[in-house]
């Protein structure tokens, strides 16, 4: 087997042992990398009830066979269980430090225990030290970054992770985010600062002949995707606001609306107009869909950014939002939840934390997100998370294929873990009707499956612009050796998809919170309760689950062992 | 208004009257071209409950604003009620002469009437003339071609279409085909023998920039795509013959068993290596699907011919089957329910006309295709057809979306009125799961659409390999300069779908029809009779369709007045 070093590091930061082991191959095999194999270690490590805050919970960092090797796989995939859903969690990175891991020898990295004065780790290739951070401890992403890039790609918590902000996210590479929910704050409960790396063994591939024929393929197929060439290369995210706008799936003021209509600056017609633009990205790739402002040199935000400190605000000054992304990039917040957070707040009490995010970093205000803040204001309706995880810019009750796959994330209001965004509104790989509940539980099935499956390999969701299964079951097979037919893709997305539901059901959270925000299920433009329910029990029959739960032989046919 | 020439010959083959006329500006956007064009004009001129060989039929011959204009373009559409079928009927023919048709001034062509001699039609730019074909009469496909071809393209019937073999096809260019449901028969009965056209006026393009950018992008996805690029182009259609087998979904021994031992002669593979290929296509194309024997200068069989002569008669010499579709070819015979209708009478008696299909070419025996056959012999649960077309070679048994399809089309058991073999089979736009019916409902209602708006174009459906709905809809407007949003592009295959509907249930055909032959229903790898019936109840409900009608609301969206 090429492509997987096999090795696992783990740190205790309890009596500073590193050990290192090997991986099972039929793990590597079954789960494949990143995500994948993340929650598998986690899944056989941890106990589904424990608290994420607790000393003996752990953090993993996986990356795949393909990190470090094939165009758009500069990724890598943290694991646990979140302080903020509850759920078990696996949060996704792009940038160079997933790369640096894979070639300093590792497929995974454990991180357990809690230190007792501030550390960090220092990798450098098999070299594995833990050292000091108190000189680190209360500085930020951008500092902390300056103060050890020198040994390599840095991966760290800012202010907001030290503080326990329930969304404080892992940066790395200064403004590549491990996001959503909150494994920051267990970096930070755990006294570990950072994560530095360095290697150099770049993982030797199987066969190089039909390696070189599977990236050919690959790299036409992502030349001649628009999305791809005209969309992402050109304005990034941001191609999305106009269309998303225009469908009038724009969430506007906490989802009190469908469409905004003062946002003439956040299209990415605007921002290329008015910025000049400088387009970066993650390690090995053709596209670089991440744009900064050549001028002042700082990061400009992605469209759930724009979206989450703009219409979900009522703010159409685009400035305003650039400055709330940075600041939460210097802190290590998540957009999505504190634009979602400070929306509910501003709701419920008229006040506006867009301009006083620096407060919400400093661990002083909306720390818990918008489930735990609308609790506290008896006004549990009025958030838009599920699980306990806000929802992202695209607006459920027009796109029926994201309600479903909101719905039924393992993580909660994730629009990344079916990414329907490619069929419903960009028409790739095919245009689906948006309002057609007649597709939607097979097709959500057959995306989630792919997502994890991508998540696994591990290569970046826009690949799914130009790529299928056929394609990436080619490129593994040549990088690993091992042959994955284009089905085997969506066979073991279906293995790890349901790993994570069964520690779900086992931490207790189960079918009863497959649903959506009441919100949703109001108003004018409501989406219909008897519609949603209809395509979740038909969602459930397809996956082989009883009220949310796989049943024993669904888990049987997958090999996954209870 | 660009790309169409905006208008329709209709010539009376009984008083040999020819007369031009204008087409409503708001038809041809509505209905674009080819099958929505000449669905339209049929059904504005007769009446459903007419007989197919009554001189009051007509046959509409139509092209597309984008045949002759843009690549994959070079094909044309015939459209009337099927002697096979009794249901409205498109047929879809490549080749050279829907660009001539097209260039010579028109976009339809209505035959109607009946002459009391043989005649032939020739159209030279607007001269639209009838002459004695007498000398004809009696000729096959290559001999009549090799007469009338110095005159430009030539459409014409064999000796089947004569003698009124219910599955007649048009034939133009030697090989290409305008087949299934038995239209030749009809050109036969009204003794036209054939149409020779040449055209020398390209239509203008509304915005040449928009539609240089949009081809460009055409033609890079073709490129990219590797079904196009890696198979059709070096196999031609043989490329599906190994994955048919390998997923168990090749109809063996007219449907008795789902897989073929015998066929090592009939794989993509097993005849590039065995024989000397020459590529050649239809007007404008890159990819050069259709593939001849270079030492003979004959034609190689289409996968669905393959199928029909070979596994479906237990047949591995492809020898023989090279035989059968040239004299098919010859007598202008449809090869799928030839095979299907010598299948089910090799099953009923023993005897196999596969080395006499000369006969059945002459009218001499199983002329009226496998339902009548079937009937005759007390044996109507044996035959595979559904609506009275025979089914194609991949088995529904096995693949849900082709299930669901088949029964809903509306001219019978069709793969090619959703071309689900993309999705099911070879993973393009993305691989779907082939047993899952919770996605089926909807995506075979998208297909459909996007079927009947592709044959309108008119573009070849192997586009859809690697184009969608955004890529058609900035080809139409480009050309015709009429904005076409990506979703309208599915819209208006709506339209056309409703209206073919609408014709059959006039014509006394609704949803008890809309169901598959006994055969699937029964046996080891039977499709359940309960999981189809809910595929279809689903299918139903998003139709806007009442047990296989459309209501009046729906139709009514559409803007189809009754």
């Amino acid at each position: 087997m090429h492509g997987w070093t096999g090795n696992m590091a783990i740190v205790d930061l309890s009596d500073e042992r590193i050990t290192v082991k090997k991986i099972d191959d039929q793990i590597l095999q079954d789960y494949v990398g990143g995500r994948g194999l993340g929650v598998k270690i986690y899944f056989d490590l941890i106990t589904p009830n424990i608290d994420p805050f607790s000393p003996e919970n752990v953090l993993v960092f996986a990356v795949g066979p393909l990190t470090g090797v094939a165009p758009m796989s500069g990724r890598h995939v943290v694991v646990s269980k979140s302080p903020l859903t509850d759920t078990i969690f696996d949060s996704n990175a792009g940038g160079f430090w997933g790369k640096e891991l894979h070639y300093a020898g590792f497929d995974a990295l454990v991180i357990k225990g809690e230190a007792d004065e501030p550390r960090y780790l220092r990798i450098s290739d098999g070299e594995i030290a833990l050292e000091d951070a108190t000189s680190l401890w209360g500085l930020n992403v951008d500092e902390v970054t300056g103060k050890l890039q020198k040994y390599g790609s840095v991966a760290c918590i800012g202010r907001a992770g030290e503080k326990g902000v329930l969304y404080a996210n892992i940066m790395n590479d200064l403004t590549h985010t491990a996001g959503r929910g909150g494994l920051g704050a267990i970096m930070g409960k755990k006294k570990l600062k950072g994560i530095v790396v360095q290697g150099t063994q770049k993982p030797e591939i199987a066969d190089l002949e039909a390696y070189k024929v599977a990236l050919k393929e690959m790299v036409r197929l992502l030349e001649a995707s628009p999305p791809v060439n005209k969309g992402l290369r050109v304005f990034g995210t941001s191609m999305l606001y106009d269309i998303v706008n225009y469908l009038e799936v724009m969430p506007t003021n906490n989802y009190q609306r469908s469409h905004f209509e003062g946002g003439s600056q956040l299209s990415g017609d605007y921002i290329i107009e008015h910025y000049s633009i400088e387009s970066h990205g993650c390690w090995g790739c053709p596209i670089n869909c991440k744009k900064r402002d050549k001028e002042r040199g700082i990061e400009l935000p992605e469209y759930e950014t724009i979206w989450a400190f703009g219409p979900n605000l009522e703010n159409g000054d685009y400035e305003k939002i650039v400055e709330a992304n940075v600041k939460c990039n210097r802190y290590g917040l998540d957009t999505i939840t504190a634009g979602s957070t400070i929306a509910l707040y501003r709701e419920i009490t008229g006040e506006d934390y867009l301009d006083r995010i620096q407060e919400i970093g400093e661990g002083k205000v909306l720390t818990e997100g918008a489930r735990i803040v609308a609790m506290k204001h008896n006004a549990t309706k009025k958030s838009m998370d599920i699980k306990g995880l806000e929802l992202p810019g695209y607006d459920p009750r027009g796109l029926y294929g994201q309600a479903l796959s909101y719905a039924t994330s393992n993580r909660g209001g994730c629009h990344l873990r079916a990414y329907l965004v490619a069929p419903e509104i960009i028409g790739k790989p095919k245009l689906i009707h948006r309002l057609n509940p007649a597709d939607k539980p097979g097709l959500v099935v057959i995306f989630q499956n792919l997502s994890a499956a991508v998540d696994s390999l591990v290569l970046c969701k826009f690949t799914t612009f130009a790529m299928g299964e056929v394609e990436y079951s080619k490129l593994l097979s040549a990088v690993t050796g091992v042959h994955y037919r284009s089905e085997d893709i969506l066979r073991f997305g279906e293995r790890i998809y349901n790993l994570e539901r069964l520690f779900n059901v086992q931490a207790g959270i189960g079918g009863e919170e497959d649903t959506l925000p009441p919100r949703i299920f109001e108003g004018e433009n409501a989406l219909s309760r008897e519609i949603f329910q209809e395509m979740l029990r038909e969602y459930y029959e397809f996956r082989g689950w009883k009220d949310g739960i796989p049943t024993d032989e669904t888990l049987r046919k997958l090999g996954i062992s209870q």
